[in-house]
This record gives structure tokens, sequence and C-alpha cells, in this order.
């Protein structure tokens, strides 16, 4: 498998999905084949339970089923998307993935972290990135980006999940942080404060040189 | 917890369904609350989730989201419906539970049987079913049964995991066979080549035993 499989974690309102497309502009330009996907979705099937898990008329949905439905639609994205792309030397660049998991449900609801990272590990049959881009914020100045974008999926409103109180969304800041201290190697943190072009830039250079020493060693 | 949480097992076409109707009708009419529901299914989003994993043009759907998603469901039925059903000293018959699993998933699709039951005892909170009706038909038999029924969910086709082959339903069976084996004090193994009527008597005996027997233990 030569191909190389990059996340993008971090509060809503961060920036990442704009820093994952610059980043898939400059490595197509580049030359590079490049996927790009998000969590929860990135194939028909996960797509349908991401209409389930995100409505917010879904107000009775427990967390229990939550993170089973994320796990779901992560196996489904996995085994269907990026380890076949990976398998053809492709470059995959994902909207969250199980970081996210560990963030938003061991820290912000509360649950055992060992159970969801088992879940989650036999959902991607163990598949994780060679690199992940944390963009780190605080929630109320994510809240507030949020609140200004044009694209959201609900007309302009928020989601099940970002309408959750701020103090959840502390939870699961605390979450991506801890996880950034533990796997230093793997997870890289920005100071998402700084301009979208200052931020691209650390990220192109640092992608470029991933990509250069995976050549090598394949 | 007072109420009687009671499941129906059983190869596709094994009758189960009309058992469990006939058990349900039985008890209204002595006088009992009863709450009946299936897997998948049985809440608002449990049924959106079946709608996913039972489509018959979902071809690609894998075998690790299959089950999360049946996890999920069940997670979101056990804690909207059945928990608070048996705390208000309701009984409960449930047309399939985690027995399924363990055959059709660990058994039938050949996954690890120890991560489906982690999985699931995750989904449930480790909710058992106080009894267990297991009817016992071969796949063939209950084929047969199945193409000659009226109100199937696909225009009197076949649903994804009906349409699978005769050697996959067998394992099924042999998994269910197995769990019976293990568990003899709560799955109650009946012989469906017999009539509607002797099949009934039997569940229904056993079932008022058992209500007495709780009624007093409570």
């Amino acid at each position: 498998m030569n191909g190389i499989f990059i996340t993008f974690e971090g509060p809503d309102g961060s920036g990442k999905t704009t820093q994952l497309h610059l980043l898939a502009d400059f490595l197509i330009n580049q030359g590079y084949q490049v996927i790009t996907t998000r969590e929860p979705g990135g194939t028909n099937i996960s797509n349908q339970i991401r209409e389930i898990v995100l409505n917010p008329t879904h107000k009775e949905l427990i967390d229990r089923t939550e993170i089973l439905l994320y796990a779901a639609s992560r196996a489904q994205l996995v085994h269907e998307l990026i380890l076949p792309s990976l398998k053809k030397g492709k470059i995959v660049l994902c909207d969250r993935y199980i970081d996210a998991s560990i963030a938003y449900q061991a820290y912000g609801l509360g649950l055992d972290r060992k159970t969801v990272e088992q879940i989650n590990h036999f959902a991607s049959s163990h598949l994780q990135p060679l690199r992940t881009y944390l963009l780190n914020i605080s929630p109320e100045v994510g809240r507030t980006r949020l609140m200004n974008r044009e694209n959201a999926d609900y007309n302009g409103g928020l989601d099940r999940i970002e309408q959750k109180e701020i103090e959840y969304h502390q939870k699961v800041l605390e979450g991506f942080l801890d996880l950034a201290e533990e796997q230093s190697n793997r997870i890289k943190k920005i100071n998402a404060n700084q301009s979208i072009e200052t931020i691209f830039q650390m990220i192109k250079e640092d992608a470029e040189a991933i990509i250069q020493n995976n050549r090598k060693e394949g």
C-alpha cells in the first residue's frame, strides 16, 4: 500500500474543511491523484447514516446509538473508499476520523474511551492516518464562525451535534488536545487563529515532506 | 424492574412472528400490559436504520457496517422503548434480539463472536431476555414459507439478508442451535415443523409459568 492517508480534525468552525480543500487543490496541481472525503458520510450508505445522526429533529437519539452510527458510517467509508484508494497509491484527505469519535463521544458525551476505541478499531480494521492536522481554536470562536457560514446542511442552522452546549464543546477540545499530546508523531497541532494563508503554508510544507518521505520508503 | 422481556428467534420463515402475536393477544386478553416490537426497528430512528440495512439494492454494504447498524438500531430500541417499558412493569415481546446477531453475523458472516458480543453488550447495556423461544426449522423449509408470505417489506420479494445463499442460512441455524445448547436455561428450543396451534400451546404454558414465577419473586 503506497497511498497516503491524511485527516483533518478540530472543533466545528476551526477551518479544517477549508484547509483540506486547499491542500487537495495544491496536490492535484502537483500531479497527485487525490481523493477528498468527509465523516460521517463519503459513500451512499454512509450518507444515509449521516442524515440519521445529524438530523436536528432527532432529539431522542441516545449516546450509544450515536457512537455505533458513526462507527457504521466509518466502516463503510474505510472499506468501500479509503482502503481501495490507498491500495491504488492515491492520497486520501478525510475531514474527521477516529480522533473525532474519541473527542466527541468519549470526552464530549463522557463514555468509556476504551470502548469507543475498540468499536472504532473494529469499524476501521485498525486503519490509522499517517498524518492528522488538528486545527486548534476555542469552541466560542468556532461557534461564531459557524453561524456565519453559508453552506450548512440545515438551512444555515446548526446540526444536532453543533447545537450542543458550549461546555460539551470544551470537553471535545480537551479530548483533541490530549490526543495531540499522546500521539505527537502523528497529530500536528496548529493554531487556527492565524490567517488561512499562514495555516495553509504550514500544512503544505508538512504534507510535501511526508509525501516525499513516503515515496522514498515505498 | 418487574417487567418481563421475552424474545423470539429462529430462521426466516420459522413462524416466530406469528407466535409472538398469538402470545401478545393471549396475554392482553389476560389483562397484562404488553409491548410488541421487532428488530431491526421498533423506534423512528431504528426504523430508518432498518431501511438502510435490509434494502436489497445495498449490495455494497460491508459486514462490519451491518453489525454496527444492527447494534445501533438495538441501542436505540433498548433505551428508548424496552427498558422504559420494563421499568413500568410491562411485558415486552421482541421479534429477534442479540442471539440473532450472534447467529447471523458471527456464525453466518464468519466474524469474531466475542467482538460481536462485546459490541452488542455495549449497545444493549447488557440487557438479556428472561426467556427466548427458538423456533427450529431447516432453512430450506423456512425459505419456502417466506416465498409464500404476503406482508413482505419488498413487494413480496426477499430483503438483503433473506436473499443470501442457503449455506449462509445453514450456518445461521447452527449458531442458533449452539446458543440454545449453551444457554438452555434461557433459550427454549421448539420444533417448528409442528402446527401453529401445537407450538402456541407450548409457548403459552411456558410463558404463563414464567410470568407467575416472576410475580411471586417481584
